[in-house]
């Protein structure tokens, strides 16, 4: 039962929501590169419970602690890095009543007809949102990693219960555009909520505190953008950045889709459309517009890589369900009780993030651009 | 550079449009198994160039032939299985003009940036479509597999140049959803273009043949679904059966998107809308609805996995499109010539229905349900 | 930079001698085992330091922390299990010293060929034999499984400073054979010191002693067996099970070289010698003796598995070196100090059985015998 | 059922005796490199049978047709690059008795283990000598790439039936003994049959005759020697080239036990004879002597890569043997008849050759030396 991905940068995400911890051990990190603890402290925080009237109530400090991977100065030094996050807000209550009567839209049920009695029902398991936390993790480093090649990521929430905020402005390859995005991304770094229009954010809290008071929850669409990359990045086919992107953010739980640059709406276009000319600007061959999201054939233009990613709304809810005992077979009223966000989509911004940074970074030191893997014989 | 996919069964596809051939080896494959060859012809027959107006010209038999693999009964033996596909039709024109001037929405540019003048750019070299043989071959086998297990899989176009087709009923789980399912399927069996609703054709052929005479091509959506898999299959986080699909299906040219069930329709929906009940239907534990795409946290919940790929229109087009000359860095102006298929669409119905049979035989072997790895050691 | 291995069960090592701490991910274990943590306890401890005179007086309790994995009963439940053992007893030294001046026989030199000044060279850092504690930990859930299942694995010291134990009875399948080489594990595993002949042992520990007030050092032989294997584990070519424990076996420090049943013998033979014959054992196809050490094409054959691995005499020796000052290039001298084993054979003997349980068990899960892999497609 | 390897060049083999054809899927060769055809066709000679009295009549002309992966120039374009050996000299004759009759020391009973009677009994199928043509292919092409970086790789007949050939110079590290190991190469390079000393050359081969004429087979030991290698190369614990050669080694048929540098004897060493002293020369620290073979902690010391291999005796032997029907359980007399070389270690050679140069290009690749990964990002 697999949870690590990655090629030349491995990734593998241990833990369930209440044992002892949950982690990730990072293979394949560059040596030599001081991280920035303050920084990963700063990205976790944005993602950990209780940031919000829109969040959880459970209490978890987050702290990562490095177990290895450094050297005595705190640089990467090229073996495993591995981090640990305690589980300390964990409530020994009964769990007897989830283990038998599976939560609609959770994983209870398909658990249990995969490891039977054996799967760690608790808090959710495997299956919990907790465990995005390593990822944020992992992908702080890569980053700080990419930060410092001159690349840079950001994400906002694009839509929450049928409310749009301003769209990033990853097509206009111009420099004007270039500007305009920066400006966004700067102004997203403010912002306690990941929206760029404030107006927007005021509206889609207040949407979300209706949910709660419902009972009720709603979902929305987080937009990640990264630019800096240079052009040739990722491998064909199956190796794509498209690919690597998409692998890694089905795995966030509540996304049931993604798309790059146009996306859906490529669908609708014609090719004369569609199709990014090609134009030279400040000596380098680029795209004059992006709807390809920074992307052909999975490797990467130059423009920005940009991506959003669907999430449902949250599965526990206040209302009463439907569901089965499944030691009876017996029809089943449930009410999922505990401390559950009535929206994820504001803490799965930096998970988003995390996502391209890890796909990125991985496809970098795995698929670069030109002459530099036979480079590596010189 | 890889281009391989897979946990216990791994694909690896080969080949350039202009090489000597392309192909695939296929690990893992359950031994024993009597492949019919004519069903394998049939299902690449269909994705075959040449097969109406809407299709390039080109032509090749794309008959498969296998190299190993098979015992001399023709069923597989346990060990990797090679498929090998002639390129017949290669032109031997001059490729110079494409090396210098790359195509706009081609990864002409891109793979430039990343190979330098090492890429092989006859035919758009690994990134041509015509890459999807291999895949429908591989396919093609887990497919034989996965029907002898009871399985159905199916797709269609379900909008091209903003035609909608009729919607595959997956999410009504009642015997009567079912039903209608299967009559959809079995109709879809038998028509030559992919499409449930017949008006809906023929405005999608006229569509296409339009956009043909301009010069220019559409984009358009395909669905496909996967009937009577057990609850249980795919690992957790990144290895569920989401992440399998979308690794794939981003390595079909010109997809930009993916959506499981209800999809981004879920960003906007309530989480009391969203969620699926349990219920009991003969005997057993199933979703009352199947908005989630028959999948939670990655892992089959028993109901028709569905989802849909959006489709870029085709990057060659007839009309003059703005470049640049890669030797002068001076702008320049490009008209593709050459067989193209002015809508790709139909011919990526057999290839998605290949890729859902991919990635679930292999979460199948790979993450199956209760207490199936265990099993193994008795 | 990796440091894992497995294909369905996969390890994933981390750590460094002088980190916070060690340990290792295994993903991919069956879910629903017990794990019993006191017999874990018990194999660690015959790998720890500090067991006897021919051991480091390093200091570590090496008590596995089992973060995930594991329900609230203990059991495995299909998530990876991450184990992590504290590094207390680390002194806080100054390293300067061996970063400058490269011991002999280690890898101190190589990492810093490999990751510059970045590499962490306390204590050897991820090459230290500490990192074998994190292998013992994974391999002693491995071995409870395996044992489960009927399998039995023990280890012993075949020979050290040229003092020879009596050899394991592993080439004789006849009922006869099987009973004294049982008789012969029961015995080891009462013993404290890993030799059958008792009057052996003394020899080799007085030669270690003796040894060690030369401040010098000496190598060995560890001579492994696995009973009770079915046939038809392994995967054909590359995956057969000799490279599996091959591979793993080299993964353990000082270890130069690995032969399996007759080993090295087998090119002085002639194939009517080598050859085992195939006869009926209680009904069952058995080899009639085991010159092939329990497997033929890298699949098992039912017969006990046998290996032997040579182990060169520990690097870090009391007696002046020879070596170079790298800021330098001249010529240095260097004694190695700190808290070594004289002979690490006898510790490596449970790191030799644990690397034999991961191998075979991953074998078993990832390519079982007959028909088992289509079977879980039912 | 797997048979690839490798972690950035990826090796994929396939094939089967008697199927239509053999071959192998290379992954993640570096692009830009002009691969010498006749170069290549040279090497596989070497290795193809019937090429004197020691080997197999199978007559096979062995000829690779590359079908992908070489742009129109010749040289690689970053693609996976795919090669086909056809199995032209395929008797149709009868394989029951094979199929019922397990020959002693061939996997045909472990197969019929685990794959039933799915198993391609046809000439050993899978598991027949000939499997090793593309892992030759494969590695006939690292060989030119690592030529071209420097590195020679050469290897010989250390022993065969009792007789010794003279020793590889690999230990001394003077100049010296740097030009008598060239002196070695330079001879084998220019001899037939793959010896140093001609007249243990002559010798072997009057052993093998008197074996053949017997109905009989010898075994033999390969030695095999990399030189030029930087420093740095390999990655730590199971990642080191050690643990990347045995893998591959024990994927060769045959091979029953390996050893690097002084291998078992150093088993009997102490440290102060053992360990490799530093020193420089030409400026460049190099261990004064090479009993390491190469490496230390699996990562290359700059001094030659060097291993033996132990190759039981061919077990297809005119004697007549103990066998099982394994239709009737019953006792029953077998007598291999067909093409078999008396002594495969011959052939062999050129195969280790190859081993070497794929694991030692795949760990270049995956894990060079000082601040490369790193530069990557550059």
């Amino acid at each position: 039962m697999g949870s690590s991905f990655g090629t030349s940068l491995k990734v593998s995400v241990f833990g369930q929501s209440h044992a002892p911890a949950i982690g990730c051990v990072v293979e394949g990190l560059p040596a030599g590169f001081k991280v920035d603890l303050d920084a990963l402290a700063r990205l976790m925080a944005r993602r950990a419970p209780g940031s919000g009237p829109w969040a959880t109530k459970r209490s978890e400090a987050d702290e990562p602690r490095i177990l290895s991977g450094l050297n005595a100065e705190g640089e990467t030094c090229g073996t495993p890095l591995a981090i640990v996050i305690e589980n300390a807000d964990v409530r020994s209550k009964d769990y007897d009543d989830i283990a038998r009567i599976p939560r609609p839209g959770h994983a209870d049920f398909t658990a249990y007809a995969k490891w039977g009695s054996a799967h760690d029902v608790r808090g959710g398991g495997i299956f919990s949102g907790r465990l995005t936390a390593p990822l944020v993790a992992a992908g702080g480093i890569a980053l700080q990693m990419l930060e410092a090649k001159g690349v840079r990521i950001g994400a906002h929430l694009a839509r929450v219960a049928g409310v749009d905020d301003e769209a990033l402005r990853s097509t206009d390859t111009s420099a004007e555009g270039t500007a305009l995005l920066t400006a966004q991304l700067d102004a997203l770094a403010e912002r306690s909520f990941p929206v760029i229009d404030e107006g927007a954010g005021e509206r889609i809290r207040a949407a979300i505190e209706e949910a709660r008071l419902a009972g009720d929850s709603v979902g929305g669409i987080v937009e990640c953008v990264a630019c800096g990359l240079p052009a040739g990045i990722g491998g064909p086919i199956y190796d794509g950045i498209e690919s690597a992107i998409a692998r890694i953010a089905f795995g966030i739980p509540a996304v049931k889709g993604i798309e790059f640059g146009a996306g859906f709406r490529a669908a609708d276009m014609r090719g004369s459309e569609s199709n990014d000319p090609w134009c030279v600007r400040d000596g380098k061959v680029v795209p004059a517009k992006n709807d390809a999201g920074g992307n052909l054939g999975g490797i990467t233009t130059g423009a920005p890589v940009s991506f959003r990613i669907a999430i449902k709304p949250t599965s526990s809810i206040a209302i009463e369900q439907d569901s089965v005992d499944l030691t009876t077979l017996e029809p089943a009223k449930l009410v999922v009780s505990g401390r559950h966000d009535p929206c994820i989509a504001p803490r799965a911004v930096p998970v988003a993030e995390a996502a391209m940074a890890l796909a990125l970074l991985d496809s970098w030191l795995s698929f670069p651009g030109t002459n530099s893997p036979f480079a590596l014989l010189g």
